[in-house]
């Protein structure tokens, strides 16, 4: 179920090559509240620098979106063409430019085609409700090989609203996002701290636990407009739906960030590490990153080889508190390491990473703190989809 | 050359497998000064923590390495089988066990197979002689595909002495070492705090500034005997002779360090990424390690792709001080970022890539710092050796 009052449109400007729409844009009839995130890369694409400053006033109407060109490294001229962009699509829809926020995807350093975007502008916003939101999908995709969406109805007091999120990425995934691009609508009306919060909370847990191949991009951008069209009473975070909106928005997020890692390019396994028993939960999500960050370990998994040694070598260069002669380490039910020493039972551990879909759990056994992070193996169809990918 | 006084043995214990040497014996006929290094992992292998151990003392005769097992991950039991290898080779020898090193490389977390082992250490000890140096670097051999062998002579006053090293390694290659056993030899009678000191400064700008796969083991060492068999007036920092020898140590280790680069897992090529201009020597080394570590710039390599927003993007995330405005990135000669901004001369750099042996130099006109940093590329070799490796 599509949020009210939002509407699509996508367009071809073959910014890198003709053949797929590669512009779309997202618009609410009405003005909304709007928060966001973006990547912690020092190095930020010219539409990033550029939605840092709009957020700060909390309200927006539209996101124009393109891939096949990050506008990243690109100068001055890059800041001028993002900032044209946006005006141009504010002057056809006839709103301020400070509502809309733009994201890019594609190619680092090359200046934006605008010669070939200019003029496909109009007809971005003629066409709107024309497109589906499955169609805005697909046009922000570049390695992806499937759109991603996510959308959930919310029962606000007696109205049932919802929420659609749309996401991007399956290279250079790591903790602080991905080069992944996220727009997240719904009709609910939240207050804007209160999105802010709730986006705040569902990022960490979501976007920010997963990793394909620890690199971080200058482009990842998450927003989340609530257009209020629901006609809800507010939700603040004094309401009795808050706990409820915030919980819906972070399974949205969370399913979203789980597409992404499914989709980790060349994946053919999916795994959860999860880190229990660790002394807070920065040491829980360092060595869970260390383990799913590892080649050695995502090479492992990808030859089903339940190599465990692998395991404890990443936790202990991990650099948290750990006591070799405690670690109890799991894949599936099947217990491979008890107090830092093998079981004996890998034959059975290999046979669990025949399945698509696998656990590892860590048991540090020196504290009360858990982190969950999600990854996908390492297979010769990463290199090829990289090594290949520009040219 | 080989230092005088050094003999060699090898022997077949199967380890892993039947059918070829995989124990070896580096014995010198007269005690002399010793100092090491070793991995700053916090699981440490049983070898490893014996030898940190042993090496307060300075003194050492004798080391006794294997390959196929790391006893790593092996409990009480492999403290125990650690001290037994010592002990049996130190009653061989007729020496004290305090004078007996030991490393081991291989799958991490399997006991060690002492029945097989114990019985060929009395064949190991009587071979002493009848192997050479060469023997010795292929019995450590593990995924390695050559061995890895450098001798060099050095003048200290009136005579001439050499050192000689030997190493393995090839995955688990990174910062703070490998999976690297590193040998040194040498007949120069050199005062141990400045033997200490000069292995020091060697590992600092050599094994210390490699990256495979960002991987660090539980195993790594580096040792370095001085017999003093050349009979030159010992060796300390106040010497004149204390450069000479530093520069050649120095010099050995970097040697050995390339080897171990250029038989990266899979690797097809060799990059020196050079970082300049940077606050410091510290940040130098991050953002070279973020770039060298990066799977999207190890993979572009290897598609011979000049793929400099990659590059940009782990700067941008290696948490350094970097104003994109001034950045400049050299492939090779080919200046293709000038102030952030691409010159376009992206073919020429691809051009650059086709050579097996890559500089890249990257300015981050910051400050006066600046730290080199060798890797190789990402290749599927590399997933199909690691996938496959245990089994």
């Amino acid at each position: 179920m599509i949020p009210k009052g939002f509407l699509f449109s996508t367009a071809e400007a073959s910014i890198k090559k003709p053949g797929r729409k590669d512009l779309a844009l997202i618009y609410s009839e009405v003005e909304g509240n709007i928060a966001g995130r973006f990547t912690s890369n020092k190095i930020k694409a010219a539409p990033v620098k550029l939605d840092i400053k709009k957020i700060k006033s909390g309200r927006g109407q539209a996101i124009v979106a393109n891939s096949g060109n990050a506008n990243a490294c690109t100068g001055r001229k890059g800041i001028l063409d993002a900032v044209d962009i946006v005006r141009l699509v504010a002057e056809g829809l006839n709103i301020k430019s400070s509502l809309v926020y733009i994201s890019s995807t594609g190619v680092i350093g090359a200046p934006m085609p605008m010669e070939r975007i200019r003029p496909e502008i109009p007809k971005l916003v003629d066409g709107l409700g024309r497109s589906t939101i499955k169609d805005v999908a697909e046009a922000i995709m570049t390695t992806d090989t499937f759109p991603k969406i996510v959308t959930r109805k919310v029962r606000i007091g007696s109205k049932t609203g919802s929420i659609a999120g749309i996401c991007k990425g399956a290279g250079m995934i790591c903790p602080d996002m991905a080069t992944m691009l996220c727009f997240i609508m719904t009709d609910i009306s939240v207050n804007q701290k209160t999105l802010d919060k709730s986006l705040d909370s569902a990022v960490r847990e979501s976007f920010n636990r997963i990793t394909v191949d620890g690199d971080r991009s200058t482009n990842d951008t998450v927003l989340i407009m609530a257009n209020g069209m629901l006609g809800n009473s507010q939700v603040t975070e004094k309401s009795g739906s808050y706990p409820i909106f915030k919980k819906a928005l972070s399974e949205v997020m969370l399913e979203l960030s789980n597409l992404i890692v499914k989709d980790g390019e060349g994946a053919s396994k999916f795994v959860e590490i999860e880190v229990r028993g660790a002394r807070n939960v920065t040491e829980a999500e360092d060595a869970a990153f260390a383990v799913a960050n590892s080649n050695l370990v995502k090479t492992a998994i990808y030859g089903c080889d339940a190599n465990w040694g692998r395991i404890m070598a990443a936790i202990g260069y991990s650099g948290v508190t750990v006591k070799e002669e405690k670690v109890d380490i799991n894949f599936g039910k099947i217990k491979i390491v008890k107090n830092g020493l093998s079981t004996g039972r890998d034959r059975e551990a290999n046979r669990v990473l025949k399945g698509k879909d696998t656990k590892i759990i860590i048991d540090l056994k020196i504290g009360r703190s858990s982190a969950k992070v999600r990854t996908c193996d390492l297979t010769e169809e990463y290199i090829k989809v990289n090594a290949a990918y520009r040219t």
